[in-house]
C-alpha cells in the first residue's frame, strides 16, 4: 500500500508486546510516518527504541505529548486510555484505542477494516479496535454472511498467551523452565498453571459464570457485524501457545452454504487464506499463522446431522488481532480521506 | 473395593503408556490378581516388570499366553487385538480391549461400567472400552441425559499428546527442548509441531473432511448410551498437554435443567466430580485431572440465547480414559458373576 503524505504518528505502550510490534509493522508496512513519538508510562520514559533505522526516545504518555499528532495508537492499559483518548481528540487527532475501554460506545466506530470499515465515516476522534480474539472471529464470519447470511456461531477459542500480553508469555516460559526441571509451575499471571495445561478462564469471570473475554466477543462481534441479535454461544479457553489464536466455529447460515463455496467465500475475501487440504493433512496452527497478517481458515465441512458449517480459525492475537488491524484503521482513514 | 478370589490377569502391551498406568492401577486398585503375566510383543519379551512388588517376566503376546487366564487386557495396537482377543474369548477367558477394533461390532459390548454396565450380561468373550475422549464425553452427558434427557451437543476437545501413547509424549518434549535452544519443532508423530501449537487433527482424515477421532466420538458415545440418533457435531484438536482430555461441551437437553440442578446432577453421578466456583477462579484444568480417576467437571452455565448448558469436563486419558476404565469392566463383571 503506498500512502502519499507524511502522518505525525505516537504509539501510547510502545514497549509493550503489542507496542512492540506495532512500531515493526508500521516500519514493515511502510506507513508515512513524518514523525514517531513513542509513549509509555513514565517508569519507560528516557529509555531509546529504534524506528526506521533511527533510535527515538520514550517520553512520558501525558496530553501534551499529543500536540501536532495525526495518529495516537494506544497499545497499553483500559486505565491509560480512558483519560488519554479524549485528550488525543481534543487536540484535532485520531485516537485508535486497543484496550476495551471505548469498544461498545455508541459515539465510537468499533472496526474491523475489511468487515465494517464504512462505520469509521462517524468517528469523534475515536475509533477503537476490537479484542484480539474477536477479529479473526469477524474475519471467518464475514465471508459467510456476505454469501449467504448468518444465524447462530458456537465457538471456542484457543487463546496464546501473548493475549495477556510479556506477562503471559513470560508466565509460559518461566513454567515451561520449571517444569523442564521437575518442579511445580507457579501461576501469577493466570489463574492456574498453563505450561502443559488448558485453562478454561480468559481475563477474569463476571457473575453469570462468563468470563469478561467470553462477553467481549458476544457482544463486538454483534456491532461490527451490525448484527445486533446475533447468536454466539461461547467457551474462551487458554492454551500453552506463545503466539496464535484458535477457535472452532460452528456457523449456521441463513441459507445452505457447502464446503466448498464456504472455502471460495473465504478464498476471495481480503485478508483471508484458506488452509484447507485433508487429502494432504494440511490445515492452518497457531504456529502457522504467527508472523502473518491473514486470517487462516481451514477444517471446513458440514455438520454431520445439520446444514450448519464447522471451520477452524487461527490468526496473529498480535498483529492481525492487535497491532496490524490498528494501523490498517489508520490506512483506511487515509484512503478514505479522513485524515 | 473388595473383591474376593484370585483371577488369572494378562495384559498386552504391557510397556506401553496405557500398559504402565494398567499394572500400577491393578495394584492401586487391589484387583484381586492371582497370577499377573504382562504381555508385549517379540522385542519387549524376556524384560521385567515390577509388579506388586516382585519382578514378573514380560513374555511374548501370542495365544499360548493366554492358556489359564481369567481377564486378558489389551492394551496395544488394534492389529494384535484383531488376531489375538478371539484366541482369548476361545479358551474362555475375557478379553478387555483398549483398541478400537471390536467397539462397534454388535457382538462386543462397548462399555463405561457407570453409564452401560448392564451391556456387559450380553458378553460373549470380548469386551471393548471406549476411546479416552469419548469416555470423559459419555460420564459428562449421563448424569444430564438420567435428569432430563438429552438431544444434542456440540463439543471441541482439547486432547493431550499422551492421547497417541509414548511417542505423543516424547513428541512433546523432544520439540519443547528444540524450542528451548532456538531450533524448529520437527514433527514425526503428529502432523505438525505440538509444542506451542495446536493442532486440529487428531488421528487421521477420513474421505469427507471428518478426522477418525471424532467419528469414533459420534459412533461410540451413540452405541454407549443407546442413542443411535443423538446429534454430537465435534472437532478434536491436539494441544501441547501432556496427560488430560479437555472439552467444551454445549448441551441440547430434553427438558429445561438450571445450572445448578445440571451440577448436582453431576455431583451424585459416581466417578464424576464437580469443580466449579467461579467466584473462587474455581474450575478443572487437564493438570487437575491428571492422576485423578473422576471425571472433572466445571464452567456449568446457561447458553445466553438458548435453554442449552455449556460444560467444561477434564479426564486423565490414561486412567479413567483407558486403563481405569478397562479395570472398572473387569471389576464389573466379577461384581455381576460374570467371572
Amino acid at each position: 500500500m503506498a500512502l502519499s503524505g507524511g502522518r505525525n504518528v505516537a504509539v501510547v505502550g510502545a514497549t509493550g508486546a503489542v507496542g512492540e510490534v506495532l512500531l515493526r509493522l508500521l516500519e514493515e508496512r511502510q506507513f508515512p510516518v513524518a514523525e514517531l513519538r513513542p509513549l509509555a508510562s513514565q517508569r519507560s520514559a528516557g529509555s531509546t527504541l529504534a524506528f526506521a533505522g533511527e533510535p527515538v526516545e520514550v517520553q512520558q504518555a501525558r496530553p501534551e505529548a499529543f500536540e501536532g499528532m495525526d495518529f495516537v495508537f494506544f497499545a497499553a492499559t483500559g486505565g491509560l486510555s480512558r483519560e488519554l483518548a479524549p485528550e488525543v481528540a481534543r487536540r484535532g487527532a485520531i485516537a485508535i484505542d486497543k484496550s476495551s475501554t471505548w469498544r461498545l460506545d455508541e459515539q465510537v466506530p468499533l472496526v474491523v477494516p475489511e468487515v465494517n470499515g464504512e462505520a469509521l465515516e462517524k468517528h469523534r476522534g475515536i475509533v477503537a479496535s476490537p479484542n484480539c480474539t474477536t477479529i479473526g472471529f469477524v474475519m471467518a464470519l464475514e465471508p459467510l454472511r456476505r454469501a449467504v447470511g448468518i444465524r447462530s456461531v458456537v465457538v471456542t477459542t484457543l487463546q496464546a498467551v501473548s493475549g495477556a500480553g510479556h506477562p503471559g508469555l513470560e508466565e509460559l516460559s518461566r513454567q515451561l523452565e520449571a517444569v523442564a526441571r521437575g518442579e511445580e509451575p507457579q501461576a501469577r499471571t493466570f489463574a492456574a498453571p498453563i505450561a502443559g495445561n488448558a485453562v478454561p478462564l480468559c481475563e477474569r469471570f463476571l457473575e453469570d459464570g462468563y468470563s469478561s473475554e467470553e462477553m467481549k466477543l458476544l457482544h463486538e462481534t454483534r456491532k461490527i457485524m451490525g448484527l445486533p441479535r446475533l447468536d454466539v454461544s461461547m467457551t474462551c479457553i487458554r492454551v500453552p501457545v506463545p503466539v496464535g489464536h484458535g477457535a472452532t466455529m460452528l456457523v449456521e447460515t441463513e441459507r445452505p452454504l457447502s464446503p466448498a463455496q464456504a472455502r471460495e467465500a473465504c478464498a476471495r475475501f481480503p485478508g483471508v487464506r484458506v488452509v484447507d487440504e485433508p487429502g494432504r493433512d494440511l490445515f492452518p496452527t497457531p504456529r502457522d499463522a504467527a508472523g502473518q497478517d491473514d486470517v487462516l481458515v481451514g477444517r471446513i465441512r458440514k455438520d454431520l446431522g445439520s446444514d450448519r458449517l464447522w471451520l477452524w480459525q487461527v490468526s496473529d492475537n498480535l498483529r492481525k488481532g492487535a497491532a496490524t488491524n490498528a494501523i490498517q484503521i489508520a490506512e483506511a482513514m487515509i484512503e478514505r480521506g479522513l485524515r
